[in-house]
């Protein structure tokens, strides 16, 4: 056997792990509970002993593995493999995750950002394997981004880049979790659509989702785009602004890294078609007419298995480049 | 002698031509006026002859030139060496210059965006010759763009990227030439900083530019700065947002490539310090508290000659790579 690349999505809730062979084929995954509260050490016990469970299960010995590659959510300082702090986890703190699961494994770790390894894994096997400048989002209670280009991960200088969901397009408008106002966050991610329609049903705006606010006491993304379906006014008017600032972020990013293709992610993509054609009618309305510009704008077709894929190709990409 | 590259900065009005050698150090440099109106062909007789007269005059043969880079404004296939079209140059339509160049000079040619040979030039040899991430901005008539992601220039997929003039930041917000509505352009170049002030000077704002208006019938972004220097209070208006609009940008590109520097050049740097502060200032009010972030943003070091290295500098770097 060629050895084993284990990819592991860290997030506040689950962790996922798979383990994949030299082609990046999956062998084997899983998904428990991170139970972060318990504190960093109980995690990365978790996370080496998932994995040599997963592996055992599939005939396989922890010694087969040649490395781990772990996305997570930042802000991380990724090139020392610590993690700064974590939303979701807040136990974590100045954490050293990168050498701590090198300890617990005995073999090579690299941390990376867990929108970039999506991003990475869309790029080698899902929506971008076939281009070389690629635009990632993941739209679900955040917007998270990744950027390709020229076949390459952009990490930035301190590896913090395509933090796309933080590009202010409404200066001064909607306040952000991130502190800014305007973001692109703040208005298109599932929970700011949801959020959205809830305001403006409070707000005394007519529509059928005020039901949905008395009876369930709040609105979800879900249901903003059900409503839709069935005609609802004040959801086509909140969707068309979701999908709006989507786009406006779109035409940014092809005066910036110009993609060949940009790439929807998360959750919220279970909207479908009806995402997808406003994204790309509000596009067409914003965009220059100094040149014909077709971007591909499309959805991602990994699904929840991007993280776990890109994380395990960048740790075989590091270990190729001797790192 | 190890040969000689040249640089060219092709403009509408002149084009600039500097023989430099293998360090990429000035040997010498031109400017003549372009005489587009003449056509293409004429436009590359003055170019060939230029360059070998100002090779001439330094002692040395056409035959030691190893390399030719030329920067022309965009659109053009850069990959095919074909100028498309030219604000600037209407006679210059899908103009093969590339070919053109090479067939008179009988040396290879490569052909590279204006502002991402200036940026380029800045990289290797001015404001940001000590790292690997950059973004550049050129401030005049319009605004330009480059981006450097670790060490190299950003192309894009079709060799338009760093269009970043035309990055929106107030959707649906003023009219650009460029047929989007809301781009920096619109508001913070050279021109658009004049045109805004004219335009609250005819609605009928107390300004001292009201006389410049008046008495030459025009306003000039100089004058704008010079009556903010006299303490002018819609001069501060207009050149605070300029500021803020620039500054907008910087956040937008710190969040997509995180560039350690931000580097601005072109004319209107002429109005010094109390630009660069004001960026700075609003780009401190927009960005993030999630955590600490400190992209440099500075001037060009290397003035009108930015174009010139840095086309030699690209030139220099396609015939390394055998291209």
């Amino acid at each position: 056997m060629a050895g084993i690349f284990i990819g592991v999505d860290l997030g506040g809730t689950n962790v996922k792990i798979g383990c994949f062979d030299h082609e990046l084929k999956l062998i084997a995954k899983t998904s428990v509970a991170t139970k972060a509260d318990m504190g960093p050490e109980a995690v990365v016990n978790r996370i080496g002993e998932t994995t040599e469970k997963l592996l055992a299960e599939n005939g396989l010995s922890a010694d087969v593995i040649e490395a781990v590659g772990i996305g997570v959510p930042g802000p991380a300082n990724y090139a020392e493999g610590v993690i700064i702090r974590a939303t979701n986890m807040p136990k974590f703190k100045n954490t050293p995750l990168r050498d701590m699961v090198a300890q617990k494994l005995g073999k090579p770790v690299i941390l990376e950002n867990d929108a970039n390894a999506a991003c990475w894994g869309e790029y080698v096997l899902g929506a971008g394997k076939d281009i070389e400048d690629m635009v990632f989002f993941t739209l679900g209670t955040g917007i998270g981004g990744g950027v390709v280009v020229n076949g390459k991960l952009v990490k930035g200088c301190c590896g913090n880049a395509a933090e796309l969901g933080h590009i202010i397009i409404y200066p001064n408008g909607r306040q952000c979790n991130c502190g800014q106002r305007g973001c692109v966050e703040a208005y298109a991610s599932a929970s700011s659509t949801a959020a959205r329609a809830a305001e403006a049903v409070r707000a005394g705006e007519q529509s059928s989702l005020k039901k949905v606010l008395e009876e369930k006491g709040q609105i979800t993304c879900k249901d903003v785009y059900e409503h839709l379906a069935a005609g609802d006014k004040l959801a086509k008017k909140i969707t068309d602004e979701t999908a709006e600032a989507l786009a406006i972020v779109c035409v940014n990013m092809l005066h910036t890294t110009e993609p060949k293709r940009i790439v929807f992610s998360g959750g919220m993509i279970a909207a479908g078609d009806v995402l997808l054609e406003g994204i790309r009618h509000f596009f067409k309305k914003h965009v220059w007419t100094l040149k014909a510009e077709s971007p591909q704008i499309c959805f991602a077709t990994l699904g929840e298995d991007a993280g776990i894929i890109g994380a395990a190709a960048l740790a075989k990409q590091a270990q190729k480049a001797g790192k």
